[in-house]
């Protein structure tokens, strides 16, 4: 068992109705990781520049995250600013500095290619297929966002091919596919060549599509989200590394494995940055799903 | 067991993408009634004038409603003019011509008052309250919506402290409470006095919230809804039709009756008016309701 994952690791400069939350650990792969290290062996392939905070790579070795593939070169960190409105959800991006992220050549280190699963979070989908050719991973899945969508669409679609899960959110599932409703979207999809597929509907729950059919995951309902950055790719951590742990992709696993996901974002919307998973313990997460199945079992 | 309820029987000019249809039977009481029809007695008080077809009269009674309370008239029956958008969410009414209505006192028969449940649909408060000093019904439902709340909402208020359950949209439950967030908007309609709320968010499920606590049903996701008019009073008449059925009101049953509620809107919505609910048997409510919970369970 075990996960490589490839995307961002940044600095986020992220405003919120409840607060400005400058310089923070931010990132696709960070997020992730941060969350699939709480089920299973994750292995990160990143670069990171000079400015990066010591003590956010700190956290990576004290959740056991290899980092190895954790590049750290001379020049900038990726920088992204948004600012969420009262409905806290789809960001302004005000900026992206793409800095050192311009000339990342990802590179999976050899110690990571036993691995049985890739996770190629949201980067450049040329980058996503370099390192598809370097993956011998039994399971591969991905997310991307409405930025590849419209400028590297052919790229995006080369990648679904290849790609047993694409786990997006429903704005991005309607402009991929330009369908409204999200299970013509799903199957949609499927048909493009991803064999299955979870689209995040925020505080709507999640629905999983594959060729033999369809379910829904409710989402965890709270009263107070802080900051929503990095909930999708700690849906995928947690979703991922459930299924990573069980060794199970059936559908009770990934039921199973969409709860976990949707338990995993609401520790991570309910602080600013990474604070909600830097400290998360397996029995604050077991008893948080209980609660959750409480919530939305009839 | 059994429901009285009162509301509107109605004639709908209805357009939506998928196209128009006129002079279609429509009204909250109307759908209201054919749904719990499957699961209770219903016990029917409203108004209508002498243009309403008499075949859907003859539907009401095919399906064991009681129409001792419908008031047939001279003059015209309410007339409701709505047209949909691509998102088949929240309608433009293009007109609403109270006709009967106006002028519409309603009067429990004497027949109906040993019921043990009574609804409330959506109709002028003022015309709620006159209906609750008439009722000895053990437990209270009602729904309402915007015009309401912005024109009588200090009437809506009173209606309220008499509730055991409101069952609003999530767009009502916002407009009336001020909060964005549907948890707390819950909360706050248990401060004004109603002892339960079922907010409804559409193709995004239903959120139950007492004063014990909360829970979450998701929807029947469907790939083709053709006109969603009459969904949210359906709902309410599968959710109570249950309820009554079922002569329990613990969490465990309401859980169910949520269910039953999701169901019964998915058929109504399938098809134009109440064509969805006219043929409605037992066993295609039971099948689907088994589909529902292998859809969303994990």
């Amino acid at each position: 068992m075990g996960i490589v994952v490839i995307g961002t690791v940044a600095i986020d400069d992220v405003v919120t109705p409840f607060g400005e939350n400058l310089d923070a650990p931010g990132g696709s792969a960070t997020y992730f990781s941060l969350s699939a290290s709480c089920f299973t062996r994750v292995k990160l392939v990143a670069v990171i520049g000079r400015d990066f905070p010591k003590k956010h790579i700190q956290l990576f070795k004290k959740k056991n995250i290899d980092i190895e593939g954790l590049e750290q070169k001379e020049g900038k960190t990726f920088r992204w600013e948004g600012k969420y409105g009262w409905d806290l959800d789809n960001p302004q991006t005000i900026a992206t500095h793409l800095n050192l992220l311009q000339s990342f050549n990802p590179v999976i280190p050899q110690s990571y290619k036993n691995e049985e699963m890739l996770f190629l979070a949201n980067i450049d989908p040329e980058l996503q297929l370099k390192v598809l050719d370097q993956t011998q991973a039994k399971i591969i899945a991905a997310d991307t966002m409405n930025f590849w969508i419209e400028r590297k669409r052919n790229k995006l679609l080369e990648v679904l091919k290849r790609l047993d899960i694409l786990i997006i959110n429903e704005y991005e599932a309607r402009q991929l596919t330009r369908e409204s409703n999200l299970l013509k979207a799903g199957k949609k999809i499927i048909s493009y060549g991803a064999k299955k597929v979870v689209i995040k509907k925020g505080e709507n729950g999640a629905l999983f599509v594959s060729k033999s059919g369809f379910f829904t995951c409710a989402a965890y309902l709270m009263e107070d989200v802080l900051d929503p950055t990095g909930a999708g790719d700690t849906f995928a951590g947690g979703f991922l590394g459930y299924l990573s742990k069980s060794k199970r992709y059936d559908d009770s696993a990934i039921r199973t494995a969409l709860a976990y996901g949707t338990v995993m974002a609401s520790f991570a919307v309910e602080n600013f940055d990474i604070k909600g998973l830097a400290g998360l313990t397996s029995v604050k997460i077991q008893k948080r799903l209980k609660v959750f199945k409480r919530i939305c079992s009839f």
